[in-house]
């Protein structure tokens, strides 16, 4: 592969995807003689492993999202475009969003994933999945909604309905945000209505697989389903949604919980960006990538994170989570480095597991680091420290600090709004 | 009038609206021997004095904002009902909201405003007004779009244009706002763009009376129009609007300036719920209330808040601000609990003017209150302490203080997201 060469011509390196990946990949390019062009739809960067505690009215969207031209405003090397890039050029090597046409020498594909409704993808009226800020607070809406629906409901059968919330999919997400809706529901909203109460509201999380956090060793899974239950949220695991509809769910088997709140948390398709480039991909639509994370007879085009799927001998799968998303934002980097100065380019990509970790509730998680382990409240300390250190810049540090322990000692919620922006 | 008897009844009071004046009603009610209804259709009360400050993505809804229900969770004679009401039947006393039917023997009407545009309803689509969080939010989003469009825009006519934000009313909202946009465009945003310089954004305050803050004293808007300046605001006083359209402002005279953000800050109007009750109403559509607010010929209904004006001889208007509606729901919670007990109905209504705040940016504010006043630096910390000060709730002074601290020493703001609310 060839560079252009020239006195004022640096290689152009053009980032799709601010998340986590994308972000990485910028932030280890950002000290290179490189211009770096970072495209994301949105202007801000997402920290979305709290994003459940926005859909449980615990935050604000502005504590966990950051604009990522902020984050990268001393770089001069590095421009951010709001944009959504309509087509890719591989044979011109640009991108475009039908305004502004952007080349590149190198290209990192980091779109990240949606939410997959195993081919029904009419259940995602009914069933929203937690990805974006928009999904957050239509969650955070219908759970509050529905109780104060129920609050002036003289049906016994639909307040039974609208006090009930069901979970599909038993991963770390649906465990998180079971845990969550437990706390807001059983203990913050208790004695604040006349006619209800909101101590009573049911709360299912449905797993189709055998037990719940299946990435987690199996009595750490059994510990979590232990804590859930105590929460009184009934675990099912073992069986599987057939239907999402008005009225709730349909367990295979026939079974039907009627429920006003359902929220999808269980499989996961990549973006549809990676169609863009004509790379084979996978049944999730990951895009198949090679060692080194470039596209396979393209060098110069890489896909990262939830988007790609590693291929060839011996490759262990690699989890759609963030560390790993960053991890190969930086080898990618790496890569372009050693590239531009001629160097020998870094051994293939390898994924390191630094474990595991899921808060349940307000004073319980589980964290599995290899063989340090903790559970409670422990647990629960570590995964909150672990969470404020990962966050960006010490405001949201501090307000995500100072809102847990004032939750953690009143049992309020700082952020629960139903918001009146549909009215419009 | 007289009131049903007996060992289980006590009397009902429905308070329409949960701004200023429906809570100050509810709280003066709450240890008194009646039940009382709070009906908003939002499930929240809203700090509207602090608004302008999510519209310019320093704060977060969540800050500003706080669960009518959690304020009154403790009183248990006291129930809240997320509805919006569609009819007040007078003769038979029940207000309904199309499911359920609430029974009054006194009723409060505290709906507040909207703003008016001159019979121009047209102009709303081009120029967002502030009184909801959805308009604050509306607006966060075109200002912060504005700049991104810019920034890739080739165009320089096109590119002006977005620049240039026009704020249409000179009112303390307008000042605030117009303040705040300088701070966050030509200094939270320097130096973040690479094709433009948010430094050369341009922002007009047009107000159409001969001066900025006409309720202040005359030095004191003078010094808010020098600030202002300084900040290179233009400030054009004593001309009128003549048209919002897509591409800006036209100006009586025929000056158009092209602007890609326009914001509403002008008249007001009452909201129609006080048509329901029949009662005489004025131009801008407040209800007609004798000198204890209650509407002619029916003691037990009573109107506060900018919903109302009250007639009679040498009345002067009471303003359509916050301290005022508090007093009015104060005063007829006093008036209520008289003759309830069969006591005499306290003197008229007498609003107190305690003064006027508004905040110029980040370093400087204009306070009137009688013979104390101050501007610049002190007049901003009086300004600031005020606010916190009427702030509800630990939580939300602490969140607020320490965002104004951290933005006042990084120039930084916690909330500056292009929402993904309308992406779905």
């Amino acid at each position: 592969m060839q560079l252009p060469r020239g006195p004022t011509r640096r290689p152009r390196v053009v980032i799709i995807g601010a998340g986590f990946g994308g972000l990485e990949a910028a932030r280890s390019l950002r000290n290179r003689d490189v211009d770096i062009t970072l495209i994301d739809r949105r202007n801000f960067h997402l920290f979305q492993p709290l994003l459940y505690q926005v859909a449980t009215a615990a935050l604000s969207p502005g504590d966990i999202a950051w604009p990522t031209r902020s984050i990268f405003r001393r770089d001069k090397n590095l421009t951010v475009l709001m944009a959504e890039v309509s087509a890719i050029d591989i044979s011109a090597r640009t991108v475009t969003d039908g305004r502004v046409v952007i080349p590149f020498d190198f290209l990192i594909l980091a779109t990240g994933a949606a939410h997959s409704y195993f081919g029904h993808d009419e259940w995602s009226a009914f069933a929203p999945a937690l990805k974006t800020i928009a999904d957050a607070l239509s969650i955070r809406e219908r759970l509050l909604r529905a109780l104060e629906q129920a609050e002036f409901s003289t049906n016994p059968v639909e307040r039974r309905r609208l006090m009930t919330t069901v979970i599909v999919g038993g991963g770390a997400t649906g465990v998180e945000m079971a845990g969550a809706i437990a706390e807001l529901e059983h203990r913050t909203l208790s004695g604040e209505f006349r006619n209800i109460d909101p101590v009573s509201a049911r709360i299912f999380l449905i797993e189709a697989g055998p037990r719940v956090l299946p990435s987690f060793p199996e009595h750490l899974a059994a510990v979590a389903r232990a804590s859930l239950q105590s929460m009184r949220i009934e675990v099912r695991t073992g069986i599987s949604v057939t239907d999402c509809n008005a009225r709730g769910v349909t367990l295979a088997g026939g079974e039907h919980i009627d429920a006003a709140t359902i929220i999808w948390a269980a499989g996961v398709a990549a973006s549809p960006a990676g169609a863009g480039i004509g790379a084979t991909r996978d049944r999730a639509g990951r895009v198949e990538v090679c060692p080194d994370l470039s596209v396979n007879q393209h060098p110069e085009i890489f896909v990262i994170g939830d988007a790609a799927t590693i291929v060839g001998a011996n490759r262990s799968p690699v989890p759609g989570v963030a560390p790993a998303a960053k991890q190969m934002g930086r080898y990618v980097g790496r890569v372009i480095a050693a590239r531009i100065r001629g160097e020998r380019a870094p051994a293939a990509f390898k994924y390191r597991n630094w474990g595991d970790l899921a808060a349940i509730g307000r004073k319980s998680a589980v964290v599995s680091l290899g063989r340090f382990q903790l559970t409670g409240y422990l647990g629960w300390w570590f995964w909150g420290i672990a969470h404020i250190w990962f966050l960006i810049g010490f405001r949201s540090r501090v307000v995500v600090a100072f809102s847990w322990w004032w939750s953690y000692l009143t049992s309020q919620r700082g952020a629960r709004l139903i918001s009146d922006r549909d009215r419009k």
